[in-house]
């Protein structure tokens, strides 16, 4: 099937299951379990929409695999063939404390490189996404091309992570910018950075479900997504993470590997 | 002429104002000046807001003082009297670079208590607004009080200096929250703890235009609007600000003056 046929099937899925995350928003007996820490939660909607998107994927493409945030692993020893990465909502602190300020999100990898890919902004009704060489939408408009420019022309979005754990070179690069955006959910700060609304995002260690899908987004909008000191990213282990446009990547990566 | 009529008459400024700021982002030559530093911008449009409702406040109510960001100051030694406090962007720097993330606000104070009060979301097309004793709205819908709750138990927002020049004492603070945001507007920042999206609003040195409009709305739902040691803030100076429910209030407080 081509790509651009796999996306329309894919966009069905999306905005079903944006729907069905504005309907559990009304609901006021959501159920809420901690994972690691407090602040680390899964509610039943992240194992309701992960179900809704496994269900799709394993009913249209049974030999394809997956590999879902809330506990949908397929024996995945490599990156070879084709590989579903899911994150049901990203941001479910946020979800759940400020019913927005999350999204939904999913892609599909072909031998390690994305070949498309979807964030949905569930509240906004914001869908961005982008298919292999054809380019980065948000609904129905083309993301322009983020021109380069460097680290003290914008602003900067961090994880809580990185102010609770600020090192030195942190705060070096925070103090460059012109300012810190932070909205606590890593597909929609990557949105930013696509957006040219943020210069660049640097987090802490990030999971595949956190990143694919920016990755994918990124990289076919010629934006730079690496490690944060400038190696490539592998989505077979956590990674820190550095995604902005060429110039202000330069000046970041500069600063965290100088020493 | 009642509080209710007033508010109606400057509903009808703020909305036009709103308007006039959702057409400027389609004009792609903006007039920007830096005022302090890079990060503190003004542009023709925050002197065109402040110029629109200080021309409606004169020809309205010629005898009230008026105190505005951008320049527009009546001789103002004490608070008695009608004092109009305008901030006609709040979040310049978003509204640059952003084209969202902004407010414009504009409050009516009597004796230094304040007696109704905006802050529009400006892209977003909500409108906060209260009037003394009947309560606080977004557009149409009454805003419930936030139930008291501990700092642990929510998130929190804070500035970029918050971040860039963070003491041992909000690093205190912030660990013990959920999580960190930061949108870079006051005026929104205090619209978060309003609408319980976040439980506290901690942040430097404020002045009146920055943090009257949302003290006073704050006021009204009953969360409490301090100074960040506890103590009362003074619109005639520059105050570092804590808004919050009444027991993250607290706790906060007790973190910052214990020492």
């Amino acid at each position: 099937m081509e790509y651009e046929l796999i996306a329309e099937l894919t966009r069905e899925w999306v905005d079903e299951a944006g729907e069905m995350l504005r309907e559990s928003l009304k609901n006021t007996s959501l159920k809420i379990e901690e994972k690691t820490n407090p602040s680390d939660l899964v509610t039943e909607m992240d194992r309701a929409i992960e179900a809704f998107f496994v269900e799709k994927i394993q009913k249209h493409f049974p030999d394809h695999k997956i590999f879902g945030e809330e506990g949908t692993y397929d024996e995945i020893n490599d990156l070879s063939g084709f590989i579903w990465i899911i994150d049901p909502i990203d941001g479910t602190l946020n979800y759940v404390k400020q019913k927005s300020n999350f999204c939904s999100m999913i892609a599909l990898f072909k031998d390690g490189e994305g070949v498309l890919s979807f964030i949905n902004d569930v509240i906004h009704e914001d869908v961005y996404f982008g298919i292999k060489g054809k380019g980065v939408f948000c609904n129905d408009r083309r993301l322009e091309t983020v021109p380069p420019h460097s680290l003290n022309e914008g602003l900067i979005a961090i994880s809580t992570k990185m102010v609770t754990n600020e090192s030195e070179k942190t705060k070096e690069v925070v103090q460059e910018a012109l300012g810190v955006r932070l909205i606590g959910s890593a597909g929609l700060e990557m949105i930013q950075v696509l957006t040219n609304r943020v210069s660049a995002y640097i987090t802490n260690d990030l999971s595949a479900w956190d990143i694919a899908q920016g990755y994918m987004l990124a990289t076919e909008l010629g934006l730079t997504f690496t490690r944060r000191d400038g190696t490539p990213i592998n989505l077979m282990e956590k990674n820190p993470i550095l995604v902005a446009n060429s110039q202000a990547h330069k000046e970041i990566v500069s600063k965290f590997v100088k020493e």
